[in-house]
């Protein structure tokens, strides 16, 4: 579809590509380097910008490799910080377009960002706290290797959704992405059965059992809850996750497929 | 039995009574009102001394109540400090008996510490740290509020008695308490089938799944697994320990009942 | 100045004053009651807006009796955060003013936020690590009491002039505001003697003595430093920091006048 | 003296001699080699037991050079921990003197700790915290490097006496060591003036200004306050803390000399 698009665009009038790598509300992840080889067949030579926020540091992203010319991410998902961090990185395209923009900039301009390896003048006081918290989070990651972090993250979001089936079997919830392969290693967001309140197995879910669930946005709220498996995690934690979900699901009523706690263990015992 | 060999002591050589109101190395928990009653009707003159270290806001102890002379406590159990702080507490027949007792004692002497309601001399830096500690863990504990304190406990106890219960059902490790009515509220003391290592299953969890279990102590030790389910625990955070262990026990092929974290979570939702 | 500005304004085509309560970068304290006076006095109908990001909790501010219409603040300043949250307080004329304007917004509207007491959709994952620090803070300044607050940064101020006043006696730096009564008591400017390099003065100071000064800015920078004395800051801290700026002037060969550190506290003691 | 009392001893009844290479409670730093001399001289075979409690990790100390057969040391003063850490270090002919002693031991045995490089038996919970806690300890003195803590800790001492020298000069307080070659590195022990109370000068000092002073022990109690300059400390915090200390002087009504704090300022500036 975006090969087609890109080849209608006869007088070049698309300007960029953007790309949600991971898509937090849907727990989608898109397929950069399919997207960047439709580009290149095209011809197209539109800037292909990338949103890695909720991947970033959870499964791989290649940004030289893929050819993206623009990417954002963020501290507080796989990079485990808190909330006010965020990143981006731009390859030469992408700061030469900056360079002949005529869009009103002000608060953040790549060309007064790269002159002298600074900002230009004073924008404010600098977060300090982020950059002590973010060095603190790579040797982290350093640590474990970023192949071990991935796989880990790999194995925690397999065991998620083989509870989730087994919950669906039984007509309860179900995992949201229709095709498996384009599921989430950071997140699962789990379509609730017809007539079932999302948000009241959330409620539950934080008030009885201290478990605190990502909610469906703009059209699927009340539809769908979001199971994170990002950052900080192992076994033990997604599991008791899973088991206070099952708990909260029981309190509201909703129905569920029995062996989903068994069915995640399973998934986390293979070799 | 204890007002037996109280009854027998004419000469009154027995000069205290010890309990430990919470044995941590078996998982049980010894009834103390009770013992008192028992010295009490044996009309016998010795003081009543209380271990309370592991259960100590897990679950009720009442010095006065129950008439206990002494109780020493610790902070890094229920208290949820780490290691590094304990409390004695003595009424006025234990302080009247350290006037006349004539064991040597140097490091910690009640009648100096009574003096003037201070240490007679200098004994070192005081840990003020833990002080502060003490004071969060005190806030965390009246928000919540005791009575809730010891239902938490009790619930969790309980499902994690359920699960071990269940895995006992199919072969494997079970409650080691045989007396149910005795089995601690503040960490289960778990028994390995016959021909299988508990040190092994303990290194695994911790190694694998990131799952620290108790070991067991003396006689018991390889034979005996300890979960702790004192402290700053809620449902998830034991029911994704349990389900560690079971993967634990599947890797170190320990038989075990399935079913145990069902069995945990019936437990829990119980209303 | 800003009166018969106003008057001048047969139009009614300014459509607001704002005024920065305490001017960072020069270390003025602005009269905001006085600026109110002069817009009533000229019957003008303009919104008055004031800034009170390095006042708030530092000094005095009354938004409602001053009749600000609009005001902003942030927590790194006064309220002892890690920089990353800032408030905003609109009465209902700001609010009506929001209502009717046609300057583009996105980020942040206040006709979205007023709607239902929320904003109308997602806009980010809420830093929540700032409000537990803000609730901290609160307490912090509520258990000194708000009029102890500010009396602490009068007297801190205070000490601080003394010190640079007694430099500047010697031909060394001397405080920037001229007219004594409007210098800030969150900051002191101090501006440098002719020839003398503030930045010289800044890198000694953090490099050798590990104080870390605020720089000149736009056409100050080179010439003055500036000395935050707000927030978390007792006299031995401040009388420390004085002592390392005076062991780096002397280092950078910057002349200055002795007795500083001794008019500070005498400064101090005053009752 | 040491050397002539050892010669005396022709029976060998004295078994160790034990030296605390700072004491504490006088600011004197004891001659640990020149001991260790004048027992070699004598021939004599004591051990030889050093305390390092309050210099170890401030300044220099050489168990094996200086033949050291036991020493104990701290966590609470140089390596920057909360009070609970202590360590101690045997060499062979501590071990051997171990294992033929007769004295009772139960909690510390070295000749259960020597057996299989472990306790023999469960003696309690460990104080995990301690040992995270000294890791950074450890790096943050391997980053500064021994020899320039060693260095920071000396310059910093002879500021701290300088100052004090200075009040000396005027009647005041004054450096308690006598003999200055002996003044310790790690704190200053200061002697009040006749007829003047250290322990106001201390409650003063921390409750006006926020500064803590060690207290006079035993028979020093009321003539004595300490200034610990050990650990985590730079120029500003020094000259803070003697600058709240004059304030706390001038309160209390104590006499002094004028100019300690420019005189401790001369010694940190000297290159």
């Amino acid at each position: 579809m975006l090969g087609e698009r890109l080849a209608r665009d006869a007088r070049r009038e698309i300007k960029a590509v953007m790309l949600v790598h991971n898509e937090t509300s849907t727990g989608m992840r898109h397929p950069v380097a399919e997207a960047r080889a439709a580009i290149d067949a095209a011809g197209h030579p539109a800037l292909f910008l990338v949103d890695t926020i909720s991947s970033l540091a959870s499964y791989d992203f290649r940004m030289d490799e893929w050819k993206v010319d623009l990417a954002v991410g963020g501290g507080q998902k796989g990079l485990m910080l808190p909330p006010g961090m965020s990143f981006t990185a731009a390859n030469e395209k992408a700061l030469a377009a900056a360079q002949g923009a005529r869009s009103p900039r002000r608060y953040f301009d790549w060309r007064n960002m790269m002159k002298e390896g600074r900002q230009a003048s004073f924008v404010g006081t600098a977060p300090m706290h982020f950059f002590y918290g973010l060095e603190a989070a790579l040797c982290m990651l350093e640590e474990e290797g970023l192949e071990n972090v991935f796989a880990r993250h790999r194995r925690l979001a397999r065991a998620t959704r083989a509870c989730v089936d087994a919950w669906a079997a039984g007509g309860g919830p179900q995992v949201f992405p229709l095709e498996r392969a384009y599921a989430s290693d950071s997140l699962t967001a789990v379509l609730m059965p017809q007539g079932h309140d999302a948000d009241r197995v959330r409620n539950i879910a934080e008030a009885r059992y201290g478990v605190a669930l990502g909610r469906g946005l703009t059209t699927l709220q009340g539809r769908v809850f979001r199971i994170g498996h990002m950052g900080d995690l192992n076994e033990p934690m997604l599991l008791g996750a899973l088991a206070g979900i099952e708990l909260a699901l029981r309190d509201a009523g909703v129905p569920f497929g029995r062996g989903g706690l068994e069915a995640a263990q399973a998934a986390l015992a293979a070799p």
